[in-house]
């Protein structure tokens, strides 16, 4: 019954490079941001809440290009929508002539992502459980209907699709149980951006242990001194038994990558984090193979479904690292799950910068009730950076995410929160700019 | 001495949808568009201007990251510019808040194509040479800076590069000669557009042999027994010995793509294009061996150096057909022929839309008397639409590319084609406006 009636897009920015949070061999200066979308409906009790996640200049290019697609979901029935929403999906990647610009990646298809992320709140909350109940809740063959199994028949077909999904059927109250008895597992990545000081990074590597993290990433990848004395504190920080995992943000070439890594063995890390281009599938694969027994992990930049495809094809990856607002939300994320679940690959999803937490926590947990079935290997991304800026945040007891029980994507912002970090108009940004010398014309100073 | 003063970018759209020029099996109803670059100085005879190509909505989203992308170009000096583009390519490049909107592909990256191929036209200008010929003449150490080499040193070293383009610097008169004398060879697009009717793709057929083409291209992919008939038709029209080539624009998947280009076998086509998806490197490889003879060609949306890189080395093409506007420019581009001209696979440039002849004109030419040396399987695209809006427009006879002796990058349109198909308040946009219903919000009608 209730339909959808206006969109609203912002464009939200935290000023996170101030403290260096989020600081890495290849982002230095992120200010962790939001292109954020509303939907609303005319039952004035009912709305959508979505983002996608980019850190700072040119989130006015994914505003303006949500904008634009969001506009096709006016006039759709939310009950409609709930019932197919593998349609809604084919309704906003329709436009060829935005296809252009892409296809499938960069700033039109992350803006997709927000779009439709928003969607799938709207219409979990219309059926009031949280998103990865009503994924988890849906038939093999809804699930398949909802995922795009375009370009990837070669490697996934819809039959096997099902085939995965419906193994999985019988089991699922179980894996429900148990994650709400434990959580899902999660690792932190606070202590180690690369802009902390040595001091800091073994203060925070401390406290992560004394919360019960047994995972722990550290950003490397500027100087290889540097790295060696950093990863020499992290481990003694965190003894011999607890995972380092390591993370390059892809600064280096592939030979660079091989040589780099092996230098930094010793400290025995479980993965080795974006050592190239995200681009390079082949790269990955060479790598992988020069650096064993260290994994390799990839994903966040992972742009669409085909490249995960021929990551796994090419045995170039040892954990996927989806990310929940690069790819285009539920229907493209479903299909990456699937194929990682054929190539029997686990899932270790990307998150921090804003809301990607709230986000992953749904793909993680849904993942192993329905998809993949397995904790083997699986520690989802968690970093305690901007949780205050949401109404549901995502709470991690015991270094793992605790399951989501309220209705919808867990994406909503409080109000408080845009109007004070909206930019450039928001409170935060209208009294920087006054306080110091103008905001310049790429956006923030 | 001369220093950028202002930077102008404009919308501009022309409506090749009323004509169905330009359809294809994805892409049913393109506007072909352009974000439009201007480059000013403080010297009024002097000034740069570069396109990026699109197809209608969205152009706004490229102009708005151009415009932001170009600042960082006012205050340059034009004489410092043409002496190191590598470092002006670098400034270009170095925000990392933008880059996380790619990185390297989509919105950000043809905006920056844009606005480096104005950076390019405008120091050709002051050099007072055509682009091809500035390029020709620099050394091969100069061109070797120049090029972007991240991401591939797996695949080409800079001593390979310039070794490469060390073998052929004392051969380049010759080639220059050659072509001076015959012009680049073409082919021809223009026959074999989807939406066209039979009577009007025989005509044409005979209208491109009558001009003395060789080499032509047809639209396939919407529907088997319509593509084998209009095979049957181009193939009686342009007789056995002529070459045809096919372009599916992406609308298969792996398996389809195999069994449908096996169904049209029988017509000897001498490639397939865009297959498959265009980020589907091992997709391409699995095509090109299932199909040969027939060869496999793609990279008008290889989004950047490292997805041409892996093609290679994949050996997943026959044919690498770069885009003048999709990669970063010369940078990227000559990055590109240096693989390509290492792994011995023929560059054969991708172009029509609007204002793409006129760009790769110069790319084919350099890399005959630079890069490959070769004109063995090299036949760039030609497509008869609006050239009548440039300056100096790209001019073919007897199937051949003429050389352009015009200084600059021959991209600058005339002033009276910005101020009519200027978007939306060109005269040409206006009048359609008031003559019809209201433009949507999304954009174009």
């Amino acid at each position: 019954m209730p339909v959808i009636r206006a969109i609203e897009v912002l464009d939200v920015r935290f000023p996170t490079s101030l403290e260096l949070d989020g600081s890495d061999a290849m982002h230095k200066d992120g200010d962790y941001s939001a292109a954020y979308v509303i939907v609303t409906t005319d039952d004035e009790t009912l709305a959508g809440y979505g983002l996608t996640f980019t850190i700072g200049r040119g989130t006015d290019l994914v505003v303006a290009a949500a904008r634009s697609q969001a506009q096709m979901l006016i006039g759709m029935d939310v009950d409609t929508m709930l019932a197919d929403m593998g349609s809604v999906y084919r309704t906003l990647t329709s436009d060829t002539q935005l296809r252009w610009l892409g296809p499938e990646k960069g700033v039109v298809h992350i803006s997709l992502a927000a779009v439709l992320n928003a969607a799938w709140d709207l219409v979990a909350r219309r059926a009031g459980k949280p998103l990865w109940r009503l994924l988890a809740e849906m038939s093999p063959h809804d699930l398949a209907a909802v995922a795009d199994l375009r370009y990837v028949s070669d490697a996934l077909t819809r039959d096997e699709a099902e085939a995965i999904l419906s193994a999985l059927e019988p089991t699922k109250s179980q894996r429900i149980a148990h994650l709400e008895e434990v959580g899902y597992p999660c690792y932190t990545t606070s202590p180690g951006w690369l802009g902390y000081d040595d001091e800091k990074l073994r203060r925070l590597c401390g406290e992560a242990v004394a919360a019960g993290f047994s995972y722990i990433k550290l950003k490397v990848g500027a100087d290889l001194d540097d790295d060696r004395r950093r990863c020499a504190i992290t481990r003694e920080a965190i003894g011999p038994d607890r995972n380092l995992m390591l993370d390059a943000n892809q600064v280096w070439d592939v030979p660079q990558a091989i040589e780099w890594v092996k230098a930094l063995a010793e400290f025995k890390p479980l993965w080795i984090e974006e050592p190239t281009s995200p681009d390079d599938i082949l790269g990955h694969a060479t790598i992988r193979q020069a650096v064993a027994p260290v994994g390799v992990a990839t994903g966040e930049h992972g742009h669409n479904r085909v490249m995960f495809k021929q990551l796994l094809q090419a045995k170039a990856i040892d954990f996927c690292q989806i990310d929940s607002c690069r790819l285009a939300s539920i229907n493209e994320i479903l299909t990456v799950l699937l194929l990682a679940a054929k190539f029997d690959v686990p899932v270790c999803p990307h998150a921090g910068g804003v809301g990607l937490c709230e986000l992953v926590q749904h793909l993680a947990i849904f993942d192993y009730v329905a998809v993949s079935g397995s904790l083997d290997g699986r520690v989802a991304e968690y970093v305690d950076h901007l949780h205050e800026n949401f109404v549901d945040p995502c709470v991690v007891k015991d270094a793992a995410y605790v399951v989501p029980t309220s209705p919808g994507y867990s994406a909503r912002m409080h109000d408080a929160s845009l109007a004070r970090f909206s930019f450039p108009d928001g409170g935060y940004w209208t009294e920087r700019a006054s306080a110091e010398t103008p905001v310049d014309l790429l956006g923030t100073p």
